[in-house]
């Protein structure tokens, strides 16, 4: 690409923690090829931090350094801003500001975009700059670019996506070594995969507001966070992953987006589900994410990658400068917020899939055939019943065929009241069965 | 996306076979959803056959039939030109009086873009149009614009791919049936995955064109076919298949391109290999493709899907009209060719990898230390040796450590001279081992 002559664009950085310390670095060392890359050369205008004494990974000239990020997203000589910081405040406030003052921005914080992304595309629209995001849905991973871009021209009918890390990885070790929800999460946090407070992705927060990312590009509409049915792992057991692994199946927590059969409406849900070990997601190991997307025409993809940690992330963050930088030259901008289609969200209740249900239950004639009669008036149809232990370890295991959320909750409250049900100890949905 | 009143992007299609056909049904059944997606509405123009009168899978207005691709192509009422025909000539030729003429184009023409990808993308930023390809490498899997795009802020070290699916679907029958070579292809044929003369798959042009054209985007550099080295899969035996398998491997073809340890030069090369079953591309089956890249900040992706059939590269090809179109409602252009890092591309023999090979040896003592004297001779260290059979049936099965081709053709040319070496059975490259 050719070199505009004596332009610099130059970029503001707002956050040096794990992320933005790497960004700094890469532009330093890759410097002449991002430059050839864009077409001119990128130079670090500021950095916004908090504590600017801190310690960092990376060297930085102390006179770009502020701690005041709102003159330094408005400075006349900025061009680009990259946004690391997280969260929704300043990070939101930042932003606007940056786009009120012709600046194009990159981000990478899920949790703004999923929780007020229409007032920042709506920004970005009337500014007439960019907001590129890929960083902020399985970090390296290229999928808002593919989503957005190359199936363009498809219809998405489902996102199934491994998106978190740190549960993957707990999930991917009790799977491996048997091991407890606590002492697998104990590992992950020794290894620095999980947070000291692991809620938000424990609970499955982090994979929610991706998940809404994710939604809303999919199917081209508007997703919040709030649109989305969640449940996290934390109730997961050494006995659920065996009995999983026993029957050919993997616990992966899940994000899941998906059409309804008339294509009027979707559901968003994160929530922990059994698929079958031949599922193309079934081998993604450790920490790694991916997303499997099903399209009418492109049929089955996978996206497989490094879905967090500075560098990768960085990477991502990278190639959404070289992409605004190469538009501003141009004078023009990538493509806006598609939401023209304005599907609705649908309750979960409405989402219809196959569960495994194991029952603790008394060691009594006729108890199979009063747990099929619940199940049965509920129009939840049996694929597979089995017992599993004897006497009153007894336990019934239960796979249905599809019905709804609404259905099979119903049949769960009902088996809760039967006598001969001494305990609900697992309901699972099953996933990915129609997709190998 | 707002639309721009009365606007209209006109869509000339040159061939109607299983892509175009594809192409021109996607048009017609999604046309609400693409006019929202690129901005005004999509219009077949005209439609380029080499036989008119021919049956096709989709109904075409017989007006917009035309057998004058050349007069299509240059028609001032065109805006994008999509090339389906595939091979060199008439295919280029056409290209080229489309860009003349102002138009931008969409092709799925691998070869062309291997054989002569300097000319068209030279025309394209001579007549400042867009040229876009996605359809080229692995059908539906979105590749070239994450390769292109997301990875622009990144350094790609390595990209091995699974890019041509019938051999996949072939080598895939081989490891789970025990079907030879000749067998799995017949049921290849049988099942449509393979053509009646397979030469361009089985013998790897196919990949090769492809493995051309990730090597010129992930190094920035220009490469043809004639710089790839290319080896089929018509010698791979039941046997080299079993005996993988025992081991712990897969037999596949790869598509390799991988930068020096300098950095300063690459090499691209199709040929069967060994892959550890651990490996993420190892679980790719039957006719599906994959493409694994090794990055420098973003680690290790894969993208993985259908890599051919008329759906899946239709999909491809509407996502870069749609890529297309937005760009013309808007006066701009996607990126250019890339070529500016001008890697030199080194011959096979320098390149590094482990080798597995199987030699017929006499049954007389001395024949190991001969033998090991023949690799110690070409500074080829050998890591396993074991010996399979007995008495007359013998084989030395030898894994070496990583050494260079040049090396190990020197060492397999010694041990043909040596007259306990009765025959070389085999010799495997062995990949991705240091990958997962």
């Amino acid at each position: 690409m050719k070199q505009t002559p004596g332009k610099k664009l130059r970029v503001a950085l707002l956050g040096c923690g794990v992320v933005g310390s790497q960004v700094i670095r890469l532009m330093r060392e890759q410097a002449d090829d991002l430059a050839a890359r864009v077409g001119a050369p990128l130079e670090l205008a500021g950095v916004a931090v908090r504590r600017p004494g801190r310690a960092r990974d990376v060297e930085v000239d102390p006179e770009l350094i502020t701690t005041d990020a709102e003159a330094l997203v408005t400075r006349d000589d900025v061009d680009i801003v990259v946004e690391v910081i997280g969260g929704i405040e300043p990070a939101r406030s930042l932003i606007l500001a940056a786009m009120n003052s012709g600046k194009s921005v990159v981000t990478a914080n899920k949790a703004l975009l999923a929780e007020d992304g229409a007032t920042i595309h709506r920004a970005a629209r009337d500014n007439s700059v960019d907001l590129y995001f890929e960083a902020a849905v399985a970090g390296a991973i290229p999928l808002i670019r593919p989503l957005r871009e190359s199936l363009a021209g498809d219809h998405v009918h489902r996102v199934l996506g491994i998106v978190n890390g740190t549960t993957n990885y707990i999930l991917d070790k009790m799977d491996s070594s048997g091991a407890s929800f606590s002492d697998a999460l104990e590992e992950a946090q020794a290894l620095g995969y999980a947070e000291a407070d692991p809620t938000a992705d424990v609970e499955g927060f982090d994979a929610a507001a991706k998940a809404a990312i994710l939604a809303g590009i999919a199917f081209h509409s508007r997703v919040t966070a709030a649109d989305v049915h969640r449940e996290g792992i934390t109730e997961i057991t050494a006995t659920d992953v065996a009995s999983a692994k026993a029957m050919g199946y993997v616990i992966k927590l899940l994000a899941i987006c998906a059409r309804s059969e008339d294509g009027r409406s979707f559901g968003v849900r994160v929530h922990p589900a059994m698929i079958p070990r031949t599922h193309p997601l079934a081998g993604v190991r450790e920490a790694y994410n991916a997303v499997f997307v099903e399209a009418e025409s492109a049929g089955q993809l996978m996206f497989y990658g490094a879905g967090a940690g500075g560098a990768p992330t960085a990477s991502a963050v990278l190639g959404d400068i070289v992409a605004v930088g190469r538009n501003r030259l141009a004078g023009t901008r990538g493509p806006e917020e598609s939401t023209y289609a304005d599907l609705t969200v649908h309750p979960v209740g409405e989402t219809v899939t196959r569960y495994h249900v194991s029952l603790d239950v008394a060691d009594k004639p006729g108890v199979l055939a009063r747990v099929a009669d619940m199940f049965a008036k509920q129009d939840v149809s049996i694929q597979t019943v089995r017992q599993e232990g004897l006497g009153a370890d007894a336990q019934l295991v239960l796979v249905t065929h599809r019905a709804s959320d609404a259905a099979l909750s119903a049949t769960i409250d009902s088996l809760r009241e039967l006598d001969i049900v001494r305990d609900v100890v697992s309901v699972m949905r099953v996933e990915g069965e129609d997709a190998s």
